[in-house]
């Protein structure tokens, strides 16, 4: 096992009808900007619940962030957020409202050109605290202190992590994602999934607890996934669902163990590419990569096989090359497909992902930095 | 899944040569109180890299804390903080030493008696802050905010639990436990297993990620507490071990979820009249209250014995049985006897336990309320 250092502060309020909490949650006196999204909060009932919860605070409200939040409508929000002197940030709805919010939360307070923390890692010194209302399970972002943001007119996306940015509390009622379209349940429970992977599926370091957590996770998915689509209203397969998701990226089961993010990364591209969901690109890169990668994952890839799929073949082969079909089948019973030419895409459309891999300087991707441009082509080839 | 609320502020700094980092974990200029126990830490090398560590602070020692540490030792260590104005508690050490040192940090800025505390459940609202250096894994005590105190002269052992006292910081070095008597490494792992036993073999509420989590914590513990008896410095067995036991009880697997604690109740009062090893008691106990326990627990004992311990029998009564005899015999294994009589105690010895709940009002334990101290008394005479 690696050495790590962990520490994860946010408060987490998890189960029905907690959104109430709030009240209590957010320091008394404080003047809120409540951030949301396209206004399904509106629909649902959660921004009643969330108006509700804040009638005894001094609150504004922006909404309009995107999914994949953009860095121009941030800056407004960060520009009301100094003009009207806020102090809390509450940001109800997925990862991309919670992205959002932590880097208006950086960007508020930050001396100089807030794009300066996007593109030059400048360091965040300070922020306003923000806690979060989650609606959509995916991407752990509700307790965690990283966020992506994506300047359009430069077509780039872009991340930051500061420890000030996590937020203080996240609630989290499973009950609110009942009325979530299918195809987003579905991409979170195979974000949600792929994130386990990048942490898991590398090579052994004899890290027994982050590996059975990381397996418990995995199972889960596999499990409760299905579930939330032939039971959208099981309040229990939600719940299983949300903690899952928020498990997989809270930092703990990364804590110690190598570490890959190349499916992540070609992904990334993918959609900047063609426009194609973060989920989707995952499925369909993953299988691929984990064919391409099978001897460096070897030691895994039957880890994961018997314990996550509980394969009992005595042929190694078997067992993997099976692993990476199951693995295939789960997120195509989803309902992602997990091809390239689902989603239209032939061969011609690859170089124009290995182009952009070469231009963000994605050169040596993976646990042991062998995944180039050129073994990406590869990779997505084999995902034609 | 029933709602829950959980946050755990405590920074965990686990690896090789991370004493050092203390140094920069104490917030700067603090004059600071170094707490231990019975000296080994002066052995082991450990006190040696504290000091070093220390050296850019002023500090002082307080040395002496009991293994179940005596409410008037730590009274005497409160009198030092208040008088040398003490303002960071460094505990190093186990269990003890860290409960301690919690008491120490409530007690030292209470107003009134602080005995109430213990006695009274009377409320902290504030403490001194504290961090510690763990030496000896079992309690989970590193990171959470619980502590049980010993009242000597009147024989009551007592307990709080404050958000105000999780340490800051916990540094888990687990090379340090390399030069643990035997005794003391078995004793760790039986208790740690028995913390997850306690919140996860209770009835399923079907939460699944709290579920898949305690058995990856067993199935480490199961797996990896034998090696550290026959590998005894081999670093990642420790390590294993030592990430288990802090995972065990710092809260996570247990949220959401019904707990039982019986077999820690009843072991307590097992140890206050005949002196018994905490952990032996929860080996004597825990097989004759799963056995006693078998209709109210049989689904979570037969997803115990069919996930933890791999049974495939399709008779159940078949998996239970064999469930609980590989849980005694791991228990074995680790050196830790598991009958009374093995302690040289008869039926004779069963009558004080059964006294001792009575008058601390111990009248209905586990996760129905259903274990009373005539129960109790059924359960100790099938550990004879």
């Amino acid at each position: 096992m690696f050495n790590f250092c962990f520490q994860n502060p946010t408060k987490i309020i998890f189960g029905k009808e907690q959104i109430a909490t709030l009240t209590n949650n957010i320091p008394k006196n404080s003047k809120v900007l409540l951030l949301y999204g396209a206004g399904s909060i509106k629909r649902n009932g959660v921004y009643q619940q969330v108006s509700q919860a804040l009638s005894d605070f001094s609150w504004l409200e922006f909404s309009g962030i995107e999914p994949n939040p953009s860095f121009e409508t941030l800056m407004q929000a960060a520009d009301l957020v100094r003009r009207e002197k806020i102090d809390f940030l509450l940001a109800v709805g997925g990862g991309s409202v919670i992205d959002g919010a932590k880097f208006i939360a950086a960007a508020a307070v930050f001396e100089g050109d807030a794009w300066q923390i996007l593109a030059e890692g400048a360091k965040v010194t300070s922020a306003i605290p923000l806690g979060c209302v989650l609606t959509l399970p995916a991407t752990g972002s509700e307790s965690n202190g990283n966020s992506v943001v994506t300047r359009y007119e430069t077509q780039q996306k872009l991340g930051f992590s500061s420890p000030l940015v996590y937020p203080q509390f996240a609630i989290l009622d499973p009950s609110v994602t009942f009325s979530l379209p299918t195809k987003q349940v579905a991409n979170g429970v195979v974000d949600a999934f792929v994130h386990v992977i990048e942490q898991y599926l590398t090579y052994p370091v004899n890290a027994a607890v982050q590996d059975r957590f990381a397996e418990g996770l995995l199972q889960t998915l596999i499990e409760q996934g299905p579930l939330a689509l032939t039971e959208p209203e099981n309040y229990d397969v939600r719940a299983n669902i949300m903690w899952a998701a928020t498990m997989a990226l809270n930092g703990l089961i990364g804590q110690g163990v190598p570490q890959d993010w190349a499916t992540h990364m070609i992904g990334h591209e993918l959609t900047a590419c063609y426009g194609l969901d973060h989920a989707q690109t995952l499925a369909i890169i993953l299988p691929a990569l984990l064919q391409q990668q099978r001897e460096q994952k070897r030691a895994k890839l039957l880890q994961y096989g018997r314990r996550v799929w509980q394969l009992s073949y005595s042929n190694e082969e078997q067992v993997i090359d099976e692993a990476i079909a199951l693995t295939k089948a789960f997120f195509q019973q989803m309902g992602v497909a997990t091809q390239l030419s689902d989603y239209k895409l032939g061969a011609a459309a690859i170089a124009a992902v290995e182009a952009k891999l070469v231009q963000h300087n994605m050169l040596k991707l993976g646990e042991h930095g062998d995944i180039t441009p050129q073994i990406a082509k590869q990779i997505l080839q084999q995902a034609l």
